[in-house]
């Protein structure tokens, strides 16, 4: 049984602090562990890559037997039922045509000074993409990370999945080669990462990894940081939904089961102004969980991180939003517009009853992946700008640097910087002759 | 004396391979001091900053003498002359004006399915910029992160400065208040990190930290990160400049040294198609270094790091350039534009022989902080977007749920996300009865 919380409570600030405070994810220190697999892969490549498939995943595999071969990916793929088929090619248009909107214009412009200024967009040249293996070997994830790589121009973009005991979710390769992937990879784990990121005589570096995983796949992105880009390490997933009592109680009790039921750590808040409306929500909750599949996860996560908030208003809601700062936030109320004016910090807004969160989660557009642990006070979803960068262009004429070329050597020489200034003042010198 | 190269010679592979992957920084590791000095800050807020800055920093303050207060700013900012005065503002107008271009727009669009469908960019709410202190101290990179920061809209921009001594940069502090800064603090090093990070009785959190610092900085932004956002974290600065005999000797002389004189650990590169005049370039570097101020940091940097490379023609410069990903870019010759388009990796690219790379470093508009380390090939410079983030917007009509909620309900299925199902199928029933 979740927590319930009232803004009208005494205790209700301290309550909902330790809410905001609750640390969901306990993390094991794997780091040493992460440091020597990688250094195993950078020194001895691919046949590192095959030992630790062997012992990790139970599968022995030749250099020639790293990739799936097209051969493979046809065979597997002819296995998908045509109703998975086309709800894959309708999730991967939609996704497609939301994205293509996020390519960003270069820019070019002449100012005062007679100086060109402007910046240029480009592609990063290769991407590599982890797909996780087993239960959470999600084909809408690849759909979310693959394609805004191929809108932003990607040329080569790479996937790595683990095949525990040669198993793989023939989804998940259909979604990659809709998406447009160019290479697929049997390996995962800290070694599939250390592969991206180092290369291999078979696997050829990327400049970017994106895409979730386990403790072990978190801690090699962090080390690997620097050498490549990498997404976000996200947390455990997280919903909250404001709802007025206008509502059926059992499609908000399903809309916080939908994130409870990803795992332990998952957190689903429901705020609404009016307590019989909770009431009827917190009974819908228990009544599902008696027959949903994955009870024991669901169950877990609403009792260990649930809440409910009754508020005054909706203004009260908004305001405890933006503190909590959610991943999704679902908006069942009359007239969402205002009210999500109001919510300045969420990874993405679902507005009115008939927009649940898991539509947004597979096939309305906007990618999935989503900042978490409140960081959405800081960071945005993944996007076509996560794989481009943007180069910035300068061009002076004799008589822009006359103009400013002065208040440049000024504030080097303020800064003790000789050849800045001299660098400048060299060529003033040569024009003013 | 810089390394020279020449790429018709055998061994040119392997020595562009040892230039490419030098390590240019050795990074004392700190993590265990730094960590502990969050956790004190954490723990007892002001009184931990005060004694840091007691120990650190040989300076008594008390809770109240932590900010700047505007008495202190007016009385210490009144030393700057006139023409510091007018160069900041100059410089500061043209940041303003490039980085005002870079708003990036929100947009709502409806869809065949009759979906609305969208997102809006909003400010991080606060910021906090670090400003180094002792030679470091650039007022130019007070104006290149916060003027950023404002344009975007960030309502609450809060500085950390040492003030070792009790010494302070008036132009630091000047840059401050003519950038829009709202608060400045007299700490720096990790405590001002954990400070901005977690908050003190006098210092309230942000959400975001930007600017440069030392080793212990850097790994306490490192710690730091996922509760705030962070930059990027800077190496030694570099550039790389492609320059046909058609220029000056002494002005390429001086580009090179303008990096060569940031600290020991700066590269610079001229890649030249002409054998007479790489020579004539590197008699000029000695020269200069013979009278510059700052010559045992520049002749430490072009001897160690230094490289002239001798290449066939311009195709092949850009080739390289695009291998060495350069933070700065100079292409001194006769038509830029062509050998810019060629130039996919770099985080500023400076045209002709009339833009020094100092320009940009002042006044020019484009950001100075920049990605090193080849990381431009994944990552770009400061911009306004940093300071921003965005919350994907979704809204489905019964209609439209109708259209593409079964392919929701399909996938969700397929990856045994039951209640994920469940809520699309709920509000779909409900439709169809």
């Amino acid at each position: 049984m979740a927590i319930l919380l009232d803004t009208k409570s005494a205790d209700f600030e301290p309550r909902f602090a330790t809410l905001l405070g609750a640390k969901r994810e306990d993390s094991p220190d794997v780091d040493e562990t992460v440091a020597a697999i990688i250094a195993e892969v950078r020194a001895r490549g691919d046949a590192a890559l095959i030992e630790y498939t062997e012992r990790f995943d139970r599968l022995t595999l030749k250099p020639d037997g790293l990739a799936f071969s097209d051969a493979d990916i046809d065979r597997i793929t002819a296995q998908v039922p045509p109703a998975e088929r086309e709800a894959l090619d309708i999730a991967a248009e939609r996704i497609r045509a939301y994205h293509a909107r996020q390519r960003p214009e270069d820019a070019e412009w002449q100012d005062d000074s007679g100086a060109t200024l402007g910046w240029r967009w480009s592609a990063v040249p290769a991407a590599g993409l982890y797909v996780p293996g087993g239960l959470a070997s999600y084909p809408s994830s690849v759909l979310m990370n693959a394609i805004p790589a191929k809108v932003a121009g990607v040329g080569r973009l790479v996937v790595t999945v683990p095949t525990p005991d040669g198993a793989i979710n023939p989804l998940v390769l259909l979604a990659a080669r809709i998406a447009g992937v160019d290479e697929i990879y049997r390996v995962g784990g800290a070694q599939a990462i250390a592969a991206l990121a180092y290369g291999t005589e078979t696997i050829r570096p990327v400049a970017k990894i994106t895409g979730p995983g386990n403790a072990y796949v978190a801690a090699a992105k962090r080390r690997v940081f620097g050498k490549v880009g990498i997404d976000m390490i996200a947390g455990p997933s997280e919903i909250l939904v404001i709802a007025d009592r206008d509502n059926d109680p059992d499609w908000i009790a399903l809309d916080l089961l939908a994130q409870a039921e990803h795992d332990e750590s998952a957190q689903s808040i429901l705020i609404t102004d009016d307590a019989d409306f909770a009431a009827a929500v917190t009974r819908a909750v228990e009544a599902r969980l008696e027959r949903l599949e994955r009870r024991a996860i669901a169950a877990a996560s609403w009792r260990d991180f649930g809440a409910v908030i009754l508020v005054r208003d909706l203004d009260e809601a908004a305001m405890l939003s933006n503190r909590i700062a959610p991943e999704h936030l679902m908006l069942c109320v009359s007239d969402p517009q205002p009210l999500a004016a109001q919510c300045h910090h969420a990874g993405a807004i679902f507005l009115g009853q008939w927009t649940p969160e898991a539509i947004g989660d597979y096939v309305a557009g906007p990618n999935h992946v989503l900042p978490t642990a409140r960081s959405a006070r800081f960071s945005s979803g993944l996007s076509v700008l996560d794989f481009l960068k943007r180069t910035t262009l300068t061009r002076m004429t004799p008589e822009a640097l006359r103009r400013i070329g002065p208040a440049a050597a000024v504030l080097a020489r303020s800064e003790s910087l000789e050849a800045h200034g001299l660098s400048v003042s060299a060529r003033l010198d040569h024009l003013n002759r």
